[in-house]
Parts: C-alpha cells; structure tokens; sequence
C-alpha cells in the first residue's frame, strides 16, 4: 500500500480523492488545502491540513492547484527527496521545485463540480525525472484508469492547446446554440441526438471525413441566410470565421 | 400501408430508403434520380426512374435534394394536389410548388455515407399545410423515430442555425484538434475520452455551468502560452475569438 497527499481542493483535486478513495494499492493519508469546506464532504477532518509543517510523510505528493501556483506550492514544502508531482496540462515539469523528485500526472479530462464521471476511461498523461517513480505514478494512474500515456512536457502541452479546441470551444458552441434556441422559443433538448451523434462519430471516421454542413458545400446562399438570421454581433463572427476555416480546409489535399 | 416515393439520391435520401426499408406502415415504391448507381446498392433496379413522366401515384413524395433545387424540382412534378414534403432545415415550406400539398419533413441529424446510424433517436421536425397530411407526416416521422416536433418553418431555420453550430462547427473543431495533435506527433486518440465527456455532460448539466478552461478561468498566462504554441495563423484566431467570447459570456448573468 502507497501513502498520497493530495495537496489542492479545486475540482481536479476532488475528483483524485473520490477516484483515489477505497483504493487498494493507493491511500490519501492527507489532504492539504486552506479551504477546508471544499474538501471536508470526501475527506475525514482529521485527515485535512493547512500547516506545511503538519504535512506527512508519504509516497507521492500530488499538487493540484492553479497553474499560477504550482511552483510558488512545491517551493513551500518543508521536506526534500521525495516524489512531487503536478496535474497542470500546460506547465512544464521543471516548474517544480528541485529540491524533490519531480514528476506530473495530468487527467486530461473537463472536471465539473456537480458532474460525476467513470474515471476507468480518463487518460492520464504521466511523466517523471527517473524511472522508478515514472513506474510508481503509472501503477498508480493505472489503478484508476486504463488509458494511460508517457508523455513530454511539450507533448502534453500540445494535448491541452488541443483539449482547448475539442473541449473548453466545444461547450461554447452548444452554450451558443442554446442561446440561439433561447432566442428564437425552440428547444435545446432537440439538438441532444446531433450533439450526441457529432460526438460519436469521430470514433469510427476522422473528422475530416466527418464534415457536412453548409460551409463543406460551399452553399453562399444558406451561409449568406444564417449571417442574416444571426443576431449577436459575436455569433455572426465566429459563424463567419468557422466557415471560411472550413472551407479552407476542404481545399486542401 | 402508404407509398413513398424519395426523389433524390444523396446522403438524407439515402438513409431515408434505409430507415424506411422493411417499414410495415410505409413503403418506398420508387425512387427518382439522376444517379442511379448512388440508391442501386438499396434498392431494385425496377424501383428507380429518372424520367418526370415516370413517377408514379403516391402518398407522399420527399424531395430529398440540394436546398438550391427544391423549388425547381417540385415544379417539375407532373402531377397536383398530391402530398410533397422537402427535407431541408433551411427553406420554408412555401418554397415547394403550390400545385400539390406541401409539408416538411426534416431530419435534425448529421449525415454522414459511412456511418450507421440509430434512426430511432433522429428528431424529426415536421410541418404541413392541413392536419390531415400533418398527422400523416406525423405518423411517418413515428414510424422510423421516437422524437418528432411540430415545428414552423422560421423554427426550423433556427434549429438548423442552431445545428451548424453545435454539429458542423463542433466536428471543424475536433479537426483542429487532430491537426494540432498530428503536428506535435500525440494521438488524437488520447482526446476520445474527452470529446465524448463534453457530449455526456450537457445531458445533465447546461453549457454555462458545463464550461472549463483557462478562458471561463481568464488565465492569461496559459491563453497567452497556448497563442504563441499554435503555429497556424487560422487556428490563432479562433483561439482568440472564441476565447473572448467565453470571457464575454462569464461576464453575463
């Protein structure tokens, strides 16, 4: 049995503790956090700190705070020589203080508070300094997850920009088509088997294939029609910015 | 049992002929096209024409066509005052030829040559100038799918809007996702998990509230990073744009 502090209370590091909680092979023996309600519903009092000084020895460190203050948070651990890693998808590995043995195990997944997930198909990107540990953080993704990767910190970083895209631009286009249903008295649950459907068939075509739609077909007189109907201002330009990237795209090879 | 007869030959007519294939209520007694070679895998050969004079007498005829020749092609009809429908989200239902009854039958779902698809989860949004052929739509519609609306023609341009948004602009995104990963040499693969989450989420939770990312969190460091880490020019602007728009909209109530 291995011993996991999780130091953070956001989303991610709620998610870790319910993925991590009845765990054989890993166990959180502490959570440091100086917002202690937010973790007080997963987590005996007894196991929740917010004194540096107080925190326990253990196998892994796991800080999973805002980008912003990773490196600020490892800098202030009080001991050294032991396994510190991060969840960021965008910052470096080396962003962690030296003075441990550092290593990052991202979850590349969109973590809501009041959205359960199967946490068996999250992929977890891992990386470490020496081989040891790299083998210790992937048994431990491994006992929550099956899609677990080796990767770079550069690599990792490009799996977040991406993430960005089909995730974070994703959720603003369904935002946009509610509104736009909002706006005209029709009702957002009619596109959940397209949204579903979209979503879908990526898994059996690339998305290239995958295209239909107006702007594929070149048809300017729909395209003119929609810009037309638009009536907010930013949602007439990411239409006409979406489209011309489409069209683009369908021109080359 | 009533007839159908599908006038067109692409992708929605294509799988209409599958969805209605071995339908007990309705059957498909002929198909007109152009193009034969694109409906002969589905049908016999018996069963298509390509001659107006040709047609035969039916319950209802779907024209199943380009927006831009609908019109055209309910004109070139030989016959009157029978029931005709199109299936476009985009035009109304005045564009068909006056001379026959007219409806729409549309199918809100993206399609695609080589993807199967569940017809009994496509919404169906239908519309018809009397109840009589409404409900004959309407009993059509709830032959093939358990999700059909009644919904005006201003409606269903909406939707359709609205569709281009979440369906046609989602799947460009999930392809920028796959160009970033292919340049940076990860596996789109490792995103699956994730797309499909975004999908799921919406099902219980609204877009607003389903909404992460260093946009909704205004972390300028990391969109900054990720801006100069993308090296195409199109895929910088849709960052940027859609970015600003998520940061408008957190700002709303």
């Amino acid at each position: 049995m291995k011993s996991v502090v999780i130091i953070g209370s956001g989303n991610v590091a709620q998610h870790l503790i319910k993925a991590l909680y009845k765990n054989s092979f890993y166990t959180i023996i502490q959570c440091f956090t100086r917002n202690r309600d937010s973790v007080s519903h997963l987590l005996d009092d007894a196991l929740i700190t917010n004194d540096y000084n107080l925190i326990k020895p253990a196998d892994v460190y796991i800080i999973s705070v805002s980008d912003a203050a990773v490196a600020q948070v490892s800098s202030a651990l009080c001991f050294e020589n032991k396994l510190v890693v991060h969840t960021s998808g965008s910052i470096s590995i080396n962003e962690l203080d030296s003075k441990n043995r550092r290593g990052v195990l991202y979850p590349l997944q969109t973590f809501s508070k009041n959205k359960e997930l199967n946490y068996n198909q999250i992929p977890f990107c891992i990386e470490a300094e020496n081989n040891t540990d790299y083998l210790l953080l992937e048994k431990l993704a491994q006992s929550i997850s099956s899609n677990v990767y080796s990767t770079t910190s550069q690599q990792r970083a490009s799996l977040h920009i991406a993430a960005v895209f089909v995730s974070n631009f994703v959720n603003h286009l369904y935002e946009i088509g509610n509104q736009i249903c909002t706006e005209k008295n029709v009702s957002f649950e009619i596109l959940k088997p397209l949204i579903e459907e979209t979503a879908q068939k990526i898994k059996t075509i690339s998305p290239k294939e995958a295209q239909t739609g107006p702007a594929k077909r070149q048809d300017t007189i729909i395209i003119n029609k929609h810009l037309q109907m638009l009536t907010q201002q930013n949602h007439k330009e990411i239409y006409k910015l979406l489209t011309q990237s489409i069209i683009d795209n369908e021109k080359k090879l």
